[in-house]
């Protein structure tokens, strides 16, 4: 009952927005036929927004990377899917949860794991009730359908049973190991203008990010306000637009510039701290 | 008369989608264009849907093959507007036609061929209708209007004359040579993962896919009944969403493993087939 | 008051149109991120276009080549919002422009010159409405809520104070020079089909193209009507749907064969004036 969608003002007359993330690229009209099952099956839909498609194919972890920060931007009742699946056509269960008034569908693959709470609602999708899905193509047979579902009003208990935690796959990824002076952590996404984005939170610097620098590859990396603010072809880190430390190029591509990209470890320094050392 | 769009319920309460599909690519403003021009003259319109724009230039059977699986998902009274168009300045005629209670919109270039049955209403845009068209871009300026007039309600014989059977192209392509024991086909489609899609469809095989064993660059490969059922690395082949024998790898890229591409000739052989032979 | 959204018949009963021209690329959630916003608060908005993504990174020549050869097309009351923005985070302005009935968005960079007129209604962003923008994405943060509020109604006056001409940076290109018999070009475009469009519109050319001749390279080209007017691989110049003097290689990439891009010069001499010369 509780799980009805609600309908805020800010989704106006038309109903719910769904989003979708999967590693399908725009090459082929896969993406497309999921869309013609939401029309098909969901006359409240208000609207579809692509995330993106051109997650890295199978990459779980970069497509958390871009759910995680996105869906907040959208209405309350949202239904967002992401079909990052390397698992299809096994066992492996599909979540439907409620997380903060949203709606997630998605493989239990962990790609959910950073977004949801242990106090939220997560439940397995009952596929007996989509006939005959095909063994290779279930965002088109079981996401799209079941998200239809949602959007058109399904409850969380009418689309299948309710898990506890520990019965979905959780986190596994080690985040940074954050001390006073000292933050050792690596490089999460490398974003389409050669943008560092890295697994440390902004916040984890406290107010003055200016007391920081960050070595990456033997390279010291001061911090800057905004990218305007270093000179052309300078190496800056900033807090950015996710809440995360960045290390970018102005004018430039850090990835290439450093030759580096996701995993590479770096290690944020309080100045103070490095000047403490002899 | 018969050929007004029905609004089913499955419409909501918006009116028809539109699908497009082109090899216009994503880095020119072009398809945009072509929406522009549809939400001008279509207030009914319920959506707009990229099928794909990254057909490769000019490659009308690309287009035909994206089309063709996924026209049916869409609800009926869509409007599947496709325009990969090697011949746009030329007199080919555009064709509008209507098929299971859809409607196509194609140059007359072989690109709806095996969509389309004799039975169905084919006619020829009447041109004239559209002042001044530019030489080169008839997607915004005659497609797009065109469509927002199947949109609007307008019939078929309001569109254009209709054609009979031979006026139009048919297909040409040929089909692959399905034997009881042996099926000599191509590669028709590589997609985004590097999955090779066969133009062999999966009813030819029986109710048994294990009967079988494919060649294709002298590998034998085995059918498995989904991916996840094959060790990573490991290739396998099977009745793939478009119900179509496809051969994939396991977490990998068959096209690449294989080294080959669209139009490779790949053999079917019933295992007993092959037991037989000395 | 006269700012006010004026909604004419064309925009159905759902709402102005709001488009997307950025260099976010599609491998990232960005402009979904926007999309995101725009849906939020925009209840009225009846559909989100993408002109294109892939403008080449801080490109903003090539983002104003696709605005103003695109924003004719759609409805009146259209919101265009373009971010292409090597200096977000300086103090460069984000104008708020009405042209034609049409609304306009974009970092003060000179983006807008070419499409914007001294007789305009041209603004500044107040942007201190907009509480604690990020630093980096200002497309999120700024220009989508100004969109939304440009849907639902809000007047440029509500945005931000007005600018006299001269308060906002003009166009700075210098276009071709055209005499009677000899005009000099450059390439300002090169499109997915390896077409390129030059700065020379077509109405220099007077009433018959047949009287000219293109010189790039060293190459001369003749124009023909239509691309289909050519032989398969022959290099043809046209006037193209942009009302641009083109260059294109029948059924191939003028680019490629020509080794050309953007910048190249070009000229055109009347055939008669060619001919005059000893």
């Amino acid at each position: 009952m509780e799980s009805k969608l609600s309908r805020p003002s800010s989704h106006g007359p038309h109903g719910p927005v769904v989003t979708l993330l999967t590693d399908f690229g725009s090459r082929d009209a896969y993406v497309g036929c999921m869309k013609g099952v939401l029309l098909s099956r969901a006359p409240s839909l208000r609207s579809i927004v692509d995330l993106t498609h051109d997650v890295p194919a199978q990459d779980t972890r970069a497509a958390t990377f871009h759910l995680r920060h996105a869906w907040a931007w959208f209405p309350t009742g949202t239904v967002h899917v992401a079909v990052v699946d390397p698992g299809v056509g096994t066992e492996r269960a599909i979540l439907v949860a409620r997380h903060e008034g949203h709606f997630f569908l998605a493989p239990d693959n962990g790609l959910l794991a950073p977004i949801l709470e242990p106090t939220d609602a997560v439940h397995a999708l009952d596929v007996t009730h989509y006939p005959a899905p095909s063994a290779t193509f279930h965002g088109r047979d079981l996401f799209a359908p079941a998200a239809a579902r949602l959007v058109e009003g399904a409850t969380l208990e009418e689309l299948g049973p309710g898990l506890r935690p520990g019965q979905w796959i959780g986190a596994t990824e080690p985040g940074p190991r954050i001390e006073a002076d000292r933050i050792a952590g690596r490089v999460e996404h490398v974003d389409r203008f050669g943008n560092l984005i890295l697994d440390v939170p902004g916040a984890a610097l406290g107010v003055d990010t200016g007391d920081w620098v960050v070595e990456i590859q033997g390279v010291r990396v001061d911090f800057a306000p905004t990218y305007g603010s270093a000179g052309v072809g300078a190496l800056l880190a900033l807090v950015d637009s996710y809440d995360r430390v960045e290390i970018a190029e102005r004018g430039g591509d850090a990835s290439s510039r450093l030759d580096v990209g996701r995993g590479t470890p770096v290690t944020l320094l309080r100045a103070g701290a490095t000047r403490r050392q002899p």
